[in-house]
């Protein structure tokens, strides 16, 4: 089936009977990762695979199914011992109906009822949410937003994504799908979407931005490392390369990454003027690039952002990384335990 | 003192020593407008008097407590009858330490303790909240946003100001700043907006921005009915004016009503992505135009917004009109009471 890897993180002492425990799934584009997870967060035991989405959308359920069997083998725990399976997705996700209705990372999926799907083959609870809404909600619990009541996350890398926190709980708006942040209009007459629209905030700011304007600079004839650094190719031009070269001086590099990054500012200029949060949390492959990329962000929120919220809010990277979105699926699956689901 | 009007709008037959009863105040840039309201909304009584913020921060001030003493006085009722005060502000109110930090409506004053300063005089709970916060609730709790949970409210006059209902609750934010969504920017190459950023929403479809846009074009040479209008006088022109020829057909006032619409669509195409409210509630003066005003915003987010969210979302006109910020700020107040404030 292509398995990737299997990882069993920890080896518990405690005896798993009296662990709390939740199965939760992470599918992404090109791997679905799936962790058996506890209570405070720890990873027990994680396995990865292909995604394959190409092959159809049963060929990838098929997958789903037998990652998780697997997972919950390696980690010696049967389907009654969790607490339901928590999954997260990209995408336009009806969490309250259970559907993936339309994914950037599932082409030909649309209005799939994972969880039907799923809670029938397993017999427990199972909830689909958005990706970064999971992340946001890990981070809020148990990563770089710890301890706030309001935070927003957002997760910077191919795309830009979102997450919302609010008096101390995940929001996910009226149908599931709230969060979407990196389609927020902040140019209208910029460039043009993955979405269709111009000017997202995804269309300035994401990883494609970066590598689509230093592709476009370098095409102009301008000078920089990065050429080297692809012997050449432009094709191999990713925001990697772009942050590699920023970071050991390359002007170009670095006039690419810091526009992005003022893009990403105003991104939370918005953010700040309209949910006045104690954090902003940046997640997501280019949040690797650290102080690179939040320093200019900060300093166009000092800039523009009223200055009443701009005081208030603290600006930070993720603490949780790659595992963010399994941890958050399974605190979903958690809450909506204790809080029974939908919340209201 | 100026006073512009007394209203007694109605003589309760129930004894109000029964009834809830708050005090409240919305404070303009021109006028006061001071009310005691009753727990089911109704507005009992209500005076009116000029701001005259000219005067300095200390008459405006003592004008307050004078409508105030003058209300309580006209509605029959002692202070210690009232559950608390509250006052509607426009701008940066920092609700949970009580203190109007800035006013667009009131230019001089900067960080005023406006709860300290009128519940050392009245001996009763003050709190103070944004006017299109007020707003919000009241018309989440008594308007065209009852029954909804998650729900977005704008006001479109000369500027534009916002307020957000999440899981049935006003959400203010840390400091009881969040909903400045007039200050969202939609068109980061857009025209300068008073607060100094460029491409605001509020720069593009507001009163200001429509009336702005009008006499460019009129200036530009363009034939309508406007001049008529306003007998030649360029200053004359305002959103309401145009909104009058844009209702009798005039093509040219129809196109700039519609420009600003189709900006206003663009800012609750990104509300509707990150929210995804069941409801956009819109007041303010210009709402006044009804369907001229939503029908092309109605429009934009259908066409750009997600489908999911899209589809969730209806778009409406506010119920509550002039009063939403008296009626808003004395639910406040009865909220502070059954719930403890702040809230968190």
């Amino acid at each position: 089936i292509g398995e990737i890897y299997t990882k069993i993180l920890r080896e518990s002492n405690v005896s798993r009977d009296k662990e709390r425990l939740a199965l939760s799934l992470d599918v992404g584009g090109t791997k679905i990762l799936a962790a058996l997870v506890s209570h405070p967060g720890h990873v027990l035991c994680e396995k990865l695979s292909p995604t394959m989405a190409d092959g159809g959308v049963e060929a990838v359920v098929d997958r789903m199914v037998t990652l998780v069997s697997d997972t919950l083998d390696e980690g010696g725990v049967d389907i009654s011992h969790v607490e339901g399976m928590g999954i997260a997705v990209a995408g336009a996700i009806d969490t309250n109906a259970g559907i993936v209705t339309a994914s950037p990372n599932l082409p030909n999926w649309r209005d799939v009822p994972l969880v039907n799907i799923l809670a029938d083959r397993f017999k427990t609870a199972v909830y689909v949410v958005n990706d970064a809404s999971a992340a946001a909600l890990a981070e809020h619990l148990r990563g770089a937003g710890r301890g706030t009541s309001n935070m927003v996350y957002l997760t910077v890398s191919t795309g830009i994504g979102g997450g919302i926190v609010i008096d101390g709980e995940l929001y996910i708006g009226t149908d599931g799908c709230a969060g979407e942040i990196g389609h927020m209009v902040i140019d209208s007459h910029g460039p043009r979407c993955n979405c269709g629209n111009d000017g997202c905030l995804e269309a300035l700011a994401s990883g494609t931005a970066v590598a689509r304007e230093a592709v476009r600079r370098l095409k102009r004839g301008e000078q920089s490392q990065l050429l080297e650094l692809v012997e050449g190719k432009l094709e191999d031009i990713d925001a990697r390369v772009v942050g590699i070269a920023a970071s050991v001086g390359d002007s170009l590099a670095l006039d690419i990454i810091t526009r992005g990054s003022r893009y990403l500012g105003l991104g939370m200029v918005n953010l700040v003027n309209i949910f006045n949060p104690e954090r902003i949390v940046v997640g997501g492959g280019l949040s690797h690039m650290g102080e690179m990329l939040l320093g200019p962000a900060r300093q166009v929120v000092r800039e523009k952002a009223f200055k009443l919220p701009a005081q208030s809010v603290s600006i930070v990277t993720s603490e949780l990384g790659d595992e963010a979105g399994v941890i958050g699926a399974a605190m979903f699956v958690f809450q909506a335990c204790d809080k029974g689901f939908p919340y209201s």
